[in-house]
C-alpha cells in the first residue's frame, strides 16, 4: 500500500484526553478515532491490526472444536426476563423500543440467546456436547469508560458457550479452552497468567481470568516466582505449610499496654514483630458472632471466611456489638477465657504462633505467652487470610508475587444457571429429562488488541509484534523528489510485494524527519529506506523493536528481510 | 468437519412463516434461526456462507483501492442533527438514550459518521480523493420485515464512502466501484444487471441499483436482450428512432365516437389499432395547464415529464380544471384548433403519428387523420414516455424485456447532500475553502446470500455455487454399522481433507435417507457416497447442481474431486 494514499492521519500531540500509552499512541499512530465517549472507529490500520487478532482467535477456537455462528445484536427482552436479567443487569444494559413498542436489549452477552436457540434445537443427549462462538460487538454502557479499547461501551468480543450432558463434559471442554486461551495470548505475545477468579454471585468455583500483567491493570493478581500459577487476590489459597518455631512454651502473663490498640501499635509498645501477635475480630454472621483470628501480619479474607462459615450473610461487629458479645472493646479482644458459647475460627498461621501477644479482653492490657493448644479454644483452623507476597506458592513452587492485570479473557462454568430458568433440557440415555450444563468463554478482542498496544511501545511510537502489525515492511523513499531514491524505493516496494510481504511504502512528498517519525509511530516491525546512498545501490534496513540498523546492497534486501522477519517470528 | 459434531439442525418440514425458498431452505437447512422478527442469527454452516461472501466483496473492494475501516454503531444523535437526518430519518432509525440521557441512533447507515471523521482530519487536497469501507451489521426498523434475510431489521451490509475534490474525481471511483460490484456479483454467479435508478428527493442522476433478476424482486427494471443496458423502468430513456410510415397524407374530419372516451373504448369503436390514436391528457405544471400527447398505446411517464418541464409541482388536471382550460371533459380533448395560450408537449413518437386519430374538444366525437406538424401546433416533442416491452433498447443493442430485481447493491453520487450541512472542508490548490465531493456504494450482504439461496435450489434444497459453498465435498458413509463403509468414508474423508479440500463428512448413525436427504438440502456441490460396494473399494460420487453420479475406484476418488470441483468452478 502506498502511503499516500493510506487514511491514517497521525498526531505530532499527545491527545489531553488518553491517559494511558496503548490510548495515546493508538490515536496518534491513526489506528482509531473516538466518536463519542467509550466508542471508537477502527480507522484502516487499526482494522488491519484488529483483522489479524481475530484471525488468530478464529484458528485457535476452530481448533479447539468450537464452531463459529453469529447472533443479532438486538435482542427481545423476553429472553431476559426468562434469565431474570432484564431486572438485574442494571444500566450497563442498553435498552430500546422498537416501532411497535416491544422491548430490546443491546447484545452485552449473549447467553440468553444462545440458550434459547439450543433449547429449541437440541431435546437428545446424543447431541451433546456442543461448543459454539461468534466475534462480534457488545455493548455495555459503561458509567465510565476510559483508557480508549480497555474500557469501552461499544468493543469487539469473542464469546463462546457450550452445552453439556455431565460435568465430566463440562471439565473436559473448561480445559480445552483453556488451553485455546493460553495459545492465543501466547501467539498474541503477551505475558499474561491464566488466574483463579472469584465467582462473584453466580457460584461455581471453576472461573478463570486470563490477565495480561501490566502497571495499568485495574486488578491485582498473586502468581508464583517459578510456576504458572495465578490467582486474584481475593481467590488464591494459603495452605498449611507454617512449622511450629523451636523452643519451650512459657507461661502467659498480663502486660500493660496503655491505649496501644492496632496491631502496629501494640508491636511498638512491646517491642515485638507483627507475626508474635494473635490479631481477635468479632463478625456476625448471619446474626450469630464469631471471634476470628489471624496473626498479626495477616489480613482476614472476608470472601474466604464468609464460604468456610458457609454464612450468607457476614459483617465486622460494631463497637456496640463488640461490648454487647465480649465485654470490651474492639482492640482489647482476645480468644483467652472466653465464653464457650462464643464461636472461635482460626487462621492455619495462628496455631503455630509459639508464645504469642493477644487482647485480653481489658483495657490497656495484652496478654503475652499465649499458645493456643493450650490457652485458648479453637474450633476450626481454616484458610481465612489473604495471600501475602513473600508467601510460598500454594502449588509449592515459587513464592508469591503481586501484579497488575488486564483481563482480556474469561472461561466460566456457568452450570446450570442459565439453563435452568429458561428449560433448557434434553433427554439423557435412559429417556429422562434433563437440564443441560453450561461453560461460557469470553475474549475481548478489541481490548486485548490494546493490550498488545500497551505492552509494545517506546516513547516514539508502537512496537508490534510481528503476528499483528498492520504491514510487515516499511519502505521509506526518504527524499521521493530524488530520483535515485525514489526509484530505489519503487523498485523494492514492486520486490517486496512480489515475494508476498505486506508493505507500507512512503511515497509521500514528506520531509525525511516526518516519515521517520510517523514510522516510528506507527510501528512496523521492519523498514527499509532508502537514502542518500540509493544511487550506490545502498540502502539502510532497521528493525523497530531493536532500534538496530544497517546498511546494505539493494540485492541483498529480499534475503535480509526473510531472515529478520523470520527472527522477529521467533523460528 | 464431522457432521456428527456439527451445529446444522435440519428441518422436514417448510417452515409455516417463510413464503419464498431461500427463506425456506436457509432455515430448513439449518443456515439460520429467527430471533425476533426480521433478526436472525447465522449458525456455523450460515456463517461459513456469509464469511465466503464477505471474503469475496473485500478482496474486490481491496483491488479497487478501497481501504477497509470499521466505525460504530451506535451514533450521535448530534451527527444526525447535523445532517438533518434525525427528524427526517422516520421510524426505521432506532434510537435510543444512554445512561447520561443522550441521544443515539442505531447505524442505519454510515454517512454522517465517516463524513464527520473525515472533516476532522483531512484538510487538504492532497489528501483527496479516498475512498474507504467497512463490512458491518446495520440495524432499520423495517416495518414489514420479510423474506427472511432479504428484507430484515438487522444485517450486514458492506458500506462505502468517498470524498473528492472534483466531479471527474468522484466520476472516476464511481465507475471503479460499478466495476468492482459487476466483479463481485459475477463471482457470486448471479444474474444481475446495473440499473439506471431513480435518484428519489436527493437528486443528481448518476444512481445505479445492482439487481438480481428474480421473480421475488420488488422492483421491475427494463433489460435489453442484448446488451447489459438495465434500468428502473421509470428511468429508461426512450430515444426518438421511429421511422414516418409510408403513405399520403389525408385531411382531417371528425367521426362520431359515442360514449367511446378510453383509447380501447375508441380503437374499438372505430376498428382502429391503439398506436394510430393520440392521446391527449391536461396537467398542471406548478400552476399552469400543460396539453400532453403520447401515442395511445404508450403512457405518460410523471417523472420525465416533470424533469422536461422543469416542475416542482406536477399533477393531472381535475375534470373541473380540465372543463375550465379546455371546455371539454377528459377523453374528448386533443391538440387541434386549441387556444394558442395552452402549452402543448408531445411524446417522439407523436410526430410519427400519421392520419391518426385525437379527440375533437366535444363530446362523442373524435377526429381521424390528424397529421400533428400540419393540424396542431407542439412547443417540443420529447421523451415523456415509459418505455415498453419490445422497444428498442436505448443503447441500440436488441430489444427491451422486462424482469423483477432483487436489489443486491446501489452506487450512488451524493455530491455535496452530507459535506455541506456537515461542513466538510478542504484546502483546494489555491488555498481556497471547497466543500468536499461524496459518492456511497452500498452491497446488503447478508441480502446478497440470500439471492444467491433464492437463485440456487430445488425441490430437495439448496444447490451452492462452490465459490460460497460452506464445503467442498460431503463424504457419506451410507450405513456407518458397516465397517467396510465405515473404514471407506474415513480414510477419503481423511484423504480429502489431507489435499486441502473442505469436507463435511457424515459420520452419523442415521439411516442412509435421513443422510441423503440432509445432503440435498445443505447443497455441497459434491457428494463421495461409501455404500454397499465400498468393500469392494468402489464408491459413489454424485455432482449436487446435475443430479450426475457415478461409481468409480476409491484410488481415483481425489482425481475426480479435483477435476469436478474444476468444472464446477468455470475453469
Amino acid at each position: 500500500m502506498k502511503q499516500s494514499q493510506l487514511f491514517m492521519p497521525t498526531l505530532r500531540e499527545v491527545p489531553s484526553d488518553a491517559d494511558i500509552k496503548s490510548h495515546q499512541m493508538l490515536l496518534r499512530a491513526g489506528f482509531i478515532r473516538q466518536n463519542a465517549a467509550g466508542i471508537y472507529s477502527f480507522l484502516p490500520l487499526g482494522k488491519k491490526v484488529l483483522q489479524k487478532v481475530e484471525a488468530i482467535v478464529r484458528e485457535e477456537m476452530n481448533n479447539a472444536g468450537s464452531q463459529e455462528m453469529m447472533m443479532p445484536a438486538l435482542q427481545l427482552a423476553d429472553l431476559w426476563e426468562e434469565s431474570g436479567r432484564w431486572q438485574s443487569y442494571g444500566p450497563e444494559l442498553m435498552r430500546l423500543k422498537d416501532r411497535h413498542d416491544r422491548d430490546f436489549a443491546l447484545g452485552a452477552t449473549h447467553e440468553e440467546v444462545i440458550t434459547s436457540i439450543i433449547r429449541d434445537e437440541i431435546k437428545s443427549y446424543k447431541k451433546l456436547p456442543l461448543n459454539v462462538y461468534q466475534i462480534q460487538t457488545k455493548f455495555r454502557d459503561e458509567k465510565r469508560p476510559r483508557f480508549g479499547l480497555l474500557r469501552g461501551r461499544e468493543f469487539i468480543m469473542k464469546d463462546a458457550y457450550s452445552f453439556h450432558h455431565t460435568q465430566e463434559s463440562l471439565d473436559h471442554t473448561y480445559e480445552t479452552m483453556k488451553s485455546a486461551y493460553s495459545a492465543i495470548f501466547s501467539r498474541l505475545g503477551l505475558n499474561f497468567r491464566s488466574v483463579l477468579a472469584d465467582s462473584g454471585s453466580i457460584g461455581g468455583k471453576d472461573n478463570h481470568e486470563f490477565m495480561v500483567l501490566s502497571e495499568i491493570g485495574e486488578d491485582w493478581i498473586a502468581y508464583s516466582s517459578e510456576s504458572d500459577f495465578a490467582a486474584n487476590i481475593e481467590m488464591a489459597p494459603v495452605h498449611d505449610t507454617y512449622t511450629m518455631p523451636e523452643g519451650e512454651e512459657l507461661s502467659f502473663e498480663p502486660v500493660d499496654t496503655g491505649d496501644a490498640r492496632t496491631i502496629a501499635e501494640v508491636a511498638a509498645k512491646l517491642e515485638c514483630s507483627e507475626d508474635t501477635i494473635i490479631k481477635s475480630l468479632l463478625f456476625i454472621a448471619d446474626g450469630v458472632p464469631v471471634l476470628v483470628l489471624v496473626r498479626g501480619d495477616h489480613e482476614v479474607n472476608e470472601i474466604k471466611l464468609k464460604n468456610v462459615l458457609g454464612a450468607d450473610d457476614l459483617a465486622l461487629a460494631s463497637e456496640q456489638e463488640t461490648l454487647k458479645v465480649m465485654g470490651t472493646a474492639p482492640g482489647t479482644i482476645g480468644p483467652v477465657n472466653i465464653s464457650s458459647e462464643i464461636r472461635v475460627i482460626a487462621d492455619h498461621a495462628v496455631k503455630y504462633v509459639k508464645n504469642g501477644i493477644c487482647g485480653a479482653n481489658e483495657e490497656s492490657t495484652h496478654l503475652k505467652n499465649v499458645n493456643m493448644g493450650r490457652d485458648a479454644s479453637v474450633e476450626r483452623y481454616e484458610d481465612i487470610r489473604f495471600i501475602k507476597e513473600g508467601d510460598p506458592s500454594p502449588d509449592g513452587k515459587g513464592i508469591i508475587q503481586f501484579a497488575k492485570g488486564i483481563e482480556v479473557g474469561h472461561v466460566f462454568k456457568l452450570g446450570k444457571v442459565y439453563s435452568e430458568p429458561m428449560k433448557a433440557e434434553f433427554l439423557d440415555e435412559n429417556g429422562k429429562n434433563q437440564t443441560m450444563i453450561m461453560g461460557c468463554y469470553g475474549i475481548g478482542v478489541s481490548r486485548t488488541l490494546a493490550a498488545v498496544a500497551e505492552e509494545n511501545n517506546d516513547e516514539k511510537g508502537l512496537i508490534w509484534p510481528l503476528a499483528l502489525a498492520p504491514f510487515d515492511v516499511h519502505v521509506i523513499a526518504v527524499n521521493s523528489k530524488n530520483t535515485e531514491q525514489a526509484e530505489a524505493a519503487d523498485a523494492l516496494y514492486s520486490q517486496l510485494k512480489e515475494a508476498g510481504y505486506d508493505c507500507l511504502y512512503d511515497d509521500r512528498p514528506e520531509r525525511a524527519g516526518v516519515k521517520f517519525a510517523d514510522a516510528d509511530l506507527i510501528g512496523v516491525p521492519l523498514r527499509v529506506m532508502a537514502g542518500k546512498k540509493a544511487g550506490e545501490g545502498i540502502v539502510e534496513l532497521k528493525v523497530r523493536k531493536t532500534g538496530e540498523s544497517y546498511e546494505l546492497p539493494i540485492s541483498e534486501v529480499l534475503q535480509a528481510v526473510k531472515k529478520e522477519l523470520q527472527l522477529l517470528a521467533g523460528k
